[in-house]
């Protein structure tokens, strides 16, 4: 089978190989479709805590099984020990054994991948291979707005308005949050517009001080963390939702508001199996909403030359589909 | 009325003046005996955030008043507006409106002040005005306990030996948590033996990696934000109760941290007039075995020159008693 396999910083090769000798629970996956996330650009580029070279990576994987035609599966790509106390309290991403596709283990730039048979979750008819690829980052998102408490009528910003800022405004709104959403790029702000009217998403940017109750960053700027704090009301939330590349210009402020403020900074990271279940029945509630957050439509071979514009950050996701896929 | 004045950096005096007129709802009280803070010292040195001078400090206070004699009170410092969402839902220590007695108005570092009725809660009998003094910084602890969520059986680590620290680590014995406390001070850590044996505190120091559910510092170094954060499990919190007054080494790193293992990084500034009620009820129970707080008893006119040694922060409680006081 053909994957397209990163050897080192910036060096993808595109080899034809077999798959490994499948270990217990698992099932080979025919890839039908798989969404190229920022953090694969980054991965390209300059690596990540959790890659480890040589590796096919792709984490936003839809695909079939052999052994039962014509149904969709979504894939939840941890690999989690289940037996840890994170695992038996339900937050399985956070397992200290955790393994996950395309960072630790092979993922879906190939038109095949091993994967244990539990981290496989049917997609709805109706939902397209490409759409049912967004269900990853649409868990991560679900899983963000749950680490935040979001609760009807809370007033919730989310700073950087790219595929995650708009899929969180979304798993906010389906909580009966109020949401703004505000990014620097004013062009790529206006590409949401039709969604954001649908949604009731404001878009305005008045920065006025502890005027919203949740801020989260979907964007790794380590300013937008110091004037997301600002704006939040005493006894705020703001949720850390991507990790941030740079520091923050003056971090005792940040410690300081947290103290007088009694805001409180939530990680989030990941996604649940359970979360990758909402996320499908939600795609299949608003999915005919967000045709516009599947921008490009590649081949495995076009994925090489597409990665300097993902590393830029101005557009939505750019799909792999394959020959012979259910498009 | 004796009074000493905060005129400006380290500058107190001594001055005879008469009392404001009462504003409506107000009551004048005869101070039995005010704690002196930490943060008092810290005022006197270097200023805050709140305070207006020139200024009567102290807000850890208990007194009496003319109309209920024999009955003694603990004052809770805060005077919120009452009707902001932060007030009605029962956050009043945030409210954006707040004075806070021994900051924005005239303390305890008086023979007597003038304070809102409703701001007084009757100490039970039995309990001395010297320990009913630390009902407010009690009250702070209890808090810092409720904004972690410290749960039965929860690991909880403290940092730092000092008065607020002994307190923590009450205040979350009380809700069934398992705590450690620690301080670079070996001496000062000692100082608590006969306490921590007495109710299960743990203070060997060994820095394991994720070993703890619930971090409080209780002392203002940055480091021991770094080292805290360290130490918590997946999903823990750290909960931020001493404002920091350096920037830790790294700030980085604790972003990544707090995004990678999903920590939570929660502030807890001050208290509610119903943890004061709680505070008095818990110094009713284990007041007896918390005396060694209460290291020193001094007058008014010695107040300014135990400044120095309560900068260095090595002791517990200096307590101001007055002539013809309840002790």
């Amino acid at each position: 089978m053909k994957a397209l396999l990163l050897t080192g910083r910036e060096q993808f090769e595109l080899v034809e190989r077999e798959l490994p000798v499948p270990e217990d629970h698992e099932v080979e996956v025919k890839v039908e479709a798989v969404a190229i996330c920022r953090t694969d650009a980054k991965m390209y580029a300059s690596g990540h805590r959790d890659l480890v070279m040589p590796r096919v990576l792709g984490h936003e994987v839809c695909g079939t099984i052999d052994e039962a035609p014509g149904r969709l599966f979504a894939l939840w790509p941890g690999r989690a020990c289940g037996t840890c106390s994170a695992c038996q309290s339900g937050r399985e991403n956070l397992c200290p054994e955790i393994t996950i596709t395309g960072f630790h283990r092979d993922g879906g730039f190939a038109e095949r991948l091993m994967v244990p048979r539990s981290s496989l979750i049917e997609v709805p008819k109706g939902i397209s291979p490409s759409m049912a690829a967004l269900a990853e980052p649409f868990a991560c998102a679900i899983h963000g707005v749950k680490q935040s408490s979001a609760r009807r009528a809370d007033r919730v910003l989310i700073s950087g308005a790219g595929t995650l800022g708009i899929l969180l405004a979304l798993a906010a709104f389906n909580r009966g949050a109020h949401v703004v959403l505000t990014d620097p790029d004013a062009h790529k702000l206006a590409r949401s517009a039709a969604f954001r009217n649908r949604y009731a998403v404001g878009a305005e940017e008045v920065d006025v001080r502890g005027s919203f109750d949740i801020v989260f960053n979907a964007t790794a700027s380590a300013d937008t963390l110091v004037s997301g704090i600002r704006r939040l009301a005493p006894g705020g939330r703001y949720c850390l939702f991507s990790g941030l590349t740079g520091v923050p210009e003056n971090p005792v402020t940040i410690f300081s508001e947290l103290h007088y403020r009694e805001l409180e900074l939530i990680g989030s990271y990941g996604c649940t199996r359970q979360e990758i279940r909402e996320a499908l029945r939600l795609l299949a509630r608003y999915g005919h909403d967000l045709d516009f957050l599947i921008e490009h439509t590649i081949t495995l071979e076009e994925v090489p030359s597409a990665m300097k514009q993902l590393l830029a950050g101005t557009g939505f996701r750019t799909i792999v589909i394959f020959e012979g896929s259910m498009h």
